[in-house]
């Protein structure tokens, strides 16, 4: 078991109806003003961006609101917050969305505090410290970034998909009501499903130590994945299975999944990203695509891992039959397993292998992963 | 799965010499001060007094040490310690020790804002709001205090076994070093594996709502203790075992166990505090000899949960091979499970009973437990 710090002070409030406290759990900090971070105007429609505001005016809190988050998050739009908040001299964000959402509500977060440009902290040019409090109200389970302090924005102008992070970055409260997830649709449902095991798989498939605690953790993620995912499909409506999947999301990547790991990369987020930053693909289709190829490509290294894997999740034997269950458990939820179904074509693969041998050196993994070798990786998944 | 509020800020420092760092980790929270808490003089033998005071010395903070802490924490003690805090104007608490030190020093750090007498705060007569800051080097994993805002203590005069509890009484950050456990006694590993087991016990065996995700977590855990117990008890100095255990140890109680779960009691507990109260055994003895007998007489209320026990611990079937199986466990690595095997005569069973129902009507589970029923469950371990 290898040392580690665990810390995560975010508080999670989760269950039916808890966006209606968002102004109470703001004003325990002593927060007064907020800005109301969205995506789509859908929120106008169902009634959640009323509770969410009625909520903070009870409380007396200032608000501006700034909709028009995307999926792959645009480092523009963040620019624009930045400059909202600081116009109105704002003391807060209430991110109300998916992942896309509280990601750009992290940056900026860090923004707000910051003379220079927010991206200097996606390319190391400058470090996060102090941040505005973040608040998250979540309508997708996918991310995990309810309970981390990690965000990932897309540069348009120069096509990079960086992150960035600090301790700074926690959500003070995350409200996770599954019923605001319910009308998830079956795609997304099913990328946000890919998301987590990429999460999971990225540690499992890589790390050279790994406790028999936190592997038996993260086998109970992906069953629960499975499992809830399999009824949601039927029965998007099924409270029980929704909630366990957002459990289950935030469980993924908050700290849980990495005690007493060592050696671990991030294999297929590091791909991924630039699959998303060039071509716009959605996290979880990008991730669909290049999981069963990296899969393939790594299996030699660990044949334990990966008979453990195949048995544990399919009762199967053999890397082969685990890598063929879960390519075909993929595709029986509507992800895309090749470039094709993702509607990328081959000639997609250097650029990609390309753009991802950036963040590979941004990340220190240019000696495991030269682009020669994550072309080869994206080959597998050109059908 | 029902609603639920997580939120556990304590930051873990886990891993080898991780002690050394103390000064700095107190120093981080602008502690200027603290009481250094401890229960035998053995630390000073074995150089960990040393390590932790040279830490803080190192950061220029300023300490004062108290020993004396004994299994089954006295109230005495706890009102020794806050005199001394307050006469020496101390800002934090430094507990070096197991979960009777860690549960002592928050008791402590209640008492030394608060103008009136600590023990109001274990029987209701006043709510912990302040406390000075917490933090723990921990000796023994067991109680899970190191992650949590509960402290057990004893008062000797009235015999009554009580705990407090209150968000400010999160440890800031505990110290989680293996090897500083690699000499505990055999008789006490033994109690400690069974103080974790009843800390999801007691969950498991009575919550009526259970997800699956956290079923699979207890079980997780409990698998992880009796694997890793039983490597320890052949090889004390394995050290992955022993991580691996303590880890398992702080899961059981910091707040993960708890997720969606509802309709729960705290049945071991309430029972084994009025015995630890009144007669002085060892929290885990105490709860090794209820343990068994509160299984076999509550077998009946859920008996698809005692079958699902059965089947993943032991891979047997039925609710009485499962407490079978555990009873002979709990035998074969040394903890007593008769009353007789405890040192107690059957005459204490009445008194442990009446005891036991004054905290039941504390923690409102009177209705529940009459203390007739209390009584009954006892017998069954006078054998």
């Amino acid at each position: 078991m290898h040392d580690f710090t665990f810390y995560n002070p975010t508080r999670i409030e989760f269950g039916k109806g808890k966006e209606t406290h968002i102004g109470t759990y703001v004003k325990e900090f002593n927060v007064e003003s907020v800005l109301v971070l969205y995506g789509s105007e859908r929120i106008k429609q169902d009634g959640l961006f009323d509770r969410v505001t009625a909520s903070l005016a009870a409380q007396g809190i200032r608000y501006e609101a700034l909709g028009g988050v995307v999926s792959n998050p645009v480092i523009s739009l963040v620019r624009e917050a930045v400059k909202v908040v600081k116009e109105n001299n704002l003391k807060g964000i209430v991110a109300v969305g998916g992942g896309s959402v509280a990601d750009s509500a992290k940056a900026v977060a860090a923004g707000a505090t910051y003379e220079g440009d927010v991206w200097d902290f996606f390319i190391g040019k400058a470090t996060v410290s102090e941040a505005i409090p973040v608040f998250t109200v979540m309508t997708l389970a996918a991310t995990g970034s309810e309970m981390n302090p990690y965000g990932v924005v897309t540069n348009e102008e120069t096509q990079q998909k960086y992150n960035l992070g600090a301790p700074s970055l926690y959500p003070k409260v995350s409200v996770i009501n599954p019923e605001l997830m319910a009308t998830v649709t079956p795609d997304y449902l099913a990328y946000s499903a890919v998301d987590i095991f990429s999460h999971c798989l990225d540690l499992y498939f890589t790390a050279k130590l790994f406790p028999e605690f936190t592997a038996a953790l993260i086998e109970n993620i992906l069953a629960t994945v499975m499992r809830t995912t399999d009824v949601l499909m039927k029965n998007p409506g099924d409270y029980d299975a929704r909630a366990e999947f957002a459990w289950a999301s935030t469980m993924a990547l908050n700290g849980n999944t990495f005690v007493g790991v060592a050696g671990n990369s991030f294999d297929t987020h590091m791909i991924e990203h630039a699959m998303g930053g060039l071509y716009n693909v959605p996290h979880g289709a990008g991730l669909a695509v290049v999981l069963p190829a990296w899969m393939t490509a790594i299996k030699e290294q660990m044949p334990e891992r990966f008979e453990r894997f195949a048995q544990k999740l399919f009762g199967a034997s053999g890397a082969d039959a685990g890598i063929e269950k879960l390519t075909a458990w993929f595709s029986a939820i509507g992800a895309p397993v090749t470039f094709a179904e993702a509607g990328l074509s081959s000639d997609a693969v250097d650029p990609i292998a390309e753009n991802a041998f950036g963040i590979a050196k941004l990340w220190g993994l240019d000696q495991l992963f030269p682009q020669q070798r994550i072309a080869e990786i994206l080959k597998l998944a050109v059908k």
